[in-house]
């Protein structure tokens, strides 16, 4: 379907698409974002998604497993990004597929349908479907580990993902998974979603002397010429700001 | 419901405040208080409701699901806090969950039903019932580890607290979930709930040179610019005092 | 039934009631004393109960499942003890509730009884029939390690110690629970006994330069503005002796 | 069949070839090349075909069992590497062995069957059919990591791997088979791969003062003499570059 | 049956009674002995059988459960010490219970009774048996490991070990359990078996600087005031010799 | 049969003997050689049989449980051994006991019948054939890991390789167990079998600086007062050579 690489996707976040050969996210990629907890993912995701529909006519869809809507709306707020507004302008579709809620007395039969209704099919299904209403270009999916946590065999878990990466290619959309990361500090067990993903950002936390510095680093984006050297970002009142020639450690 | 944060929860524990933009708590949010044995806690949370009760005219509700609520009155006295007072002015709520205490010779059977009773609705049910009574506007659950504990199940778990947390903003209360941290030292492997709540603060020790101390830090606080950083903080006859300008590490 | 400390109870071990306040533990309070082989946890114990007895007219049980009540009466001659003196004036009282030994031939099926009578009410009964004998304001119960070791199930066995730590409460009686370290080594995992305790105190063993230093710390004392620090110890003839104001490491 | 090593397949990577003994992979071995993500394992494996098929007229079968044929096509294009034309040439086969697509609807059933597809039999008659369609050479499967995968018993897993092997040896060809690398950090388990394959080459990442350095290293290579220390690398537009006398540990 | 420790066992090792006090072995104690492969453990033991034999008219029994007598007896004699001799002077007993050797054809049924014959009461037995024969006041118990891997459950395990300690003090006996240690290194999980034993002893191995240093140390002896200090040991060719004056680390 | 240690077998390999107390390897041990991949644990084990089958008389059998016998002759023709032309002198014989070859579509069955072929009985009974065929004096079993890993349950294990180590002292030979090292650096877990055999040699590989060096160690040795430091050791076109007067560390 693509046999070349043609164009990118810039990111719009400050200073990432410096590390990523001064031009984006390759078109039609499924990146992994890994990080911990308050470690910016979600401003992460929506700074991709906000830039692309307001900068580079590029809507996007947000599909969120754990927290509601309204809640990422608000919070967003801090940064100035009204996502009202964007979803008013059909640039922006939240796609909530977390397990449907109903009355305490009828839950605990219907938790276990929701669980498995989460299941690839229905995911794809709400994904196409929002993708379509807005005619998207960007997917962004938070947290993709909910999605991995309902296979609990090693090798049907593995399939599952690359199953959804590869359907996820053919929408032509460019996607973020949003992961979470177990482990603090530098050593860590490499996850399998690594591997499948055609790239992978790291959003981390290490100590630097007296201070706690927050280090993003792009381990992998195949296809492209990047910078893999630890970063240091912050998070400021203009969502993730990333120096791509500041170095980390001392 | 509530699509912008328009105000803020003060803690009223000295530091934190600051640490948190100067603000406090965003109302409705839900925060995860994690820590060890003797990190202050009870004293954390207990400051949180009394604050709220004495300055802000928020009443408080405490569910305990291992200490006696006997027992956190008569060890909150040492800071000068008279909670029975409370109490009796309808200004906080203790509300006890734990199994029914039985006579020994009935007791192997009643257990089992006391954990099974344990489980989200009956936890619901009681937090709503004491919410009502004194028109909370702040709540804590001491500890939600006993709750977890009850689902074997890695996904179901992760299911049940988002619904606990659904329903707890469903209240409108501002929430402190208490939890116990499994290992001492930095590095350790993040605890689901931390990706869960709308903030995460930790209570720590670490060795500085040839002695102990505590660490506070605010890991995470949705939609709020936060400082992340440690920072040293003391148990004193005042509870908890956060220090957020000094550093913690040499 | 108590809502305010009112008094504490000397330990009567050598700069301990300094560290505690210069009180002692609070009176009916259930404190774990945790430590590795040879880190003087049976002396600890012993000499609380020892100094009860002969200074503090507070008799006191101690109830031992693994140790038989005659070797800990030799062991303790060093320290020029005479337990059976105080035995004899009912100041003291040993408990073994170990299972009962039977001859080869009948074990087999035996010891699985042992092992089940060993659980809680049996427990409980053994010690309230102890504590009524002598008038006790004084258990220890070495090592709890082999009670929790009975319920496989994380769960059941968290509720049981509580329960075990209520009751004991109801005896009125301060008391101290052996439990064995797991490992060596500054940081380690946290047991879960640790939360539900009203005090923990720390016996471990660390090298500083080329010496191995006893270190004593209290890691928790509801109720009590302590010292937490970490403080050395020594193992002397007069039995445990802390150090309340060196420090430990370099 | 062969008693002797006669002679060497030279990698036509830079640098290889001189850590190699200035020779390259004795004819017939299966090498095991193992990394982290984004270290350049498939960039590695397929230089590895290129120059074969180019430089030495030696054909090369691909087998992928996560990327489809048409990424890897695309993201080689960055060094320049045109696979489709060596295809047309008949220099370079693709095997695509992953479980067949089929409409979602169908789908819970089949990926069963295509799981089991992937076994022994089903893998060694692909890669014959393909080194039959261009006479090849050379052989590469990646990631071998899904075939062992498949075999949850240690024992049955390291059978199949060596029958695989001794397979792949019959076919006369030089074979790399890619693995993934479960761990960052120096000191790591060893994978039972590494004792059955006739050679090993590792390719990881570790911080230098503020850098991160790409590490090359032989860890094995039966019947040759090979340097064995670690060795920087770069992956350049060019491909992979080791640099053989340089440093990698300060 | 001993109310007060009146004397002392001394281990006529170099420099290790010394370091007991200047005294020994308290008479009747059970010692765990736990060191690697290869630091010394059987010569130790041996040395304590032997020392008592010859010098202090202490016949001893030696219970080996891996290694056959005749390789005991082999090895022994390259520090000129003749067990053959004791053997045949009644002061020196071997009990070999391990499983009976069988013809290959007969085997596999048997070993499984070898196994369960191995459990207590036959252990106990075969002591007894042999304590008898020579009169024995000291017994060695060579790896008490292959006792403890029969009981898979972990509570079941511990009752055993405690039995047989019981059991073994009723012999009057002063007995000595050779266990093996699982790591190498400094920091370790302790073996439940130092929690019962009545006195523990360690034989390892650390760096210090470019060597290998041997080091013993008395983790715990009860009743007994001991030197706890990590001391350095030879392996030379008068047996096991401890250096009680000097220091291990630097 | 063998109540003294008479004399000793030569390993042939440059610097071992000198640490072996200049004597060599007791005659009738079984000794563990445990490595890395590319450690150069089968150089090691043909060095030996080479030594003795050319300069001591001593023919000897090589069990081999995962490799080809022909791919080791290729191997070591690069140290100019030629092991074809001492197998036809009577003085060397290669047994390959791993699992029959049979056509790919008869396998799945057979694998199953391989496995269990392996068995103690078949190996030594494959063993004895072979050293009575060339009348061997040395026998080495490569790897006994696979033996190993057919016992999956661990008291079962033991007592398998216990057996297996009988069974070869009954033969007279003088063997070499080659064994698989799980991890890297320095702390590691004991293997089981290091207790068991009656010597252990060591050969791994740690970083000095900016170097990897490989590391020969005598863990072990029963029976001979060896040099149990560290030592360097390269694998030339001489095979292994070991510097037995030179340290490693730093």
């Amino acid at each position: 379907m693509f046999e070349t690489v043609e164009d990118y996707v810039p990111t719009g976040i400050h200073g990432v698409d410096e590390i990523l050969a001064g031009k984006g996210i390759p078109r039609g990629h499924t990146i992994l974002v890994s990080g911990g907890p308050g470690s910016g993912k979600t401003t992460f995701a929506i700074q991709f998604l906000y830039s692309g529909a307001t900068q580079h006519n590029e809507p996007g869809v947000y599909v969120t497993l754990d927290e509601e809507p309204g809640d990422i709306r608000a919070n967003m707020l801090k940064y100035g990004w009204n996502l009202k507004k964007l979803e008013d302008e059909k640039k922006l579709a939240f796609i909530n597929v977390s397990p449907v809620r109903v009355a305490p007395s009828e839950k605990a039969g219907l938790i276990q349908i929701g669980m498995k209704e989460f299941r690839l099919i229905k995911l794809l299904e709400a994904i196409k479907q929002g993708a379509k209403e807005v005619n998207a270009k960007r997917v962004v999916i938070d947290p993709v580990t909910i999605f991995t946590l309902q296979y609990p065999d090693e090798i049907e878990r593995r399939y599952a993902m690359r199953d959804l990466m590869r359907d996820l290619k053919r929408t032509g959309c460019t996607n973020l998974l949003i992961s979470e990361l177990r482990g603090t500090g530098m050593e860590r067990e490499h996850q399998f979603e690594e591997y499948l993903a055609q790239g992978v950002v790291l959003l981390r936390t290490f100590l630097k002397g007296s201070r706690l510095v927050r280090v993003f680093q792009v381990e992998k984006m195949r296809g492209l010429a990047i910078d893999n050297q630890p970063r240091p970002y912050e998070i400021s009142d203009q969502g993730i700001e990333v120096y791509p020639d500041a170095t980390v450690y001392k």
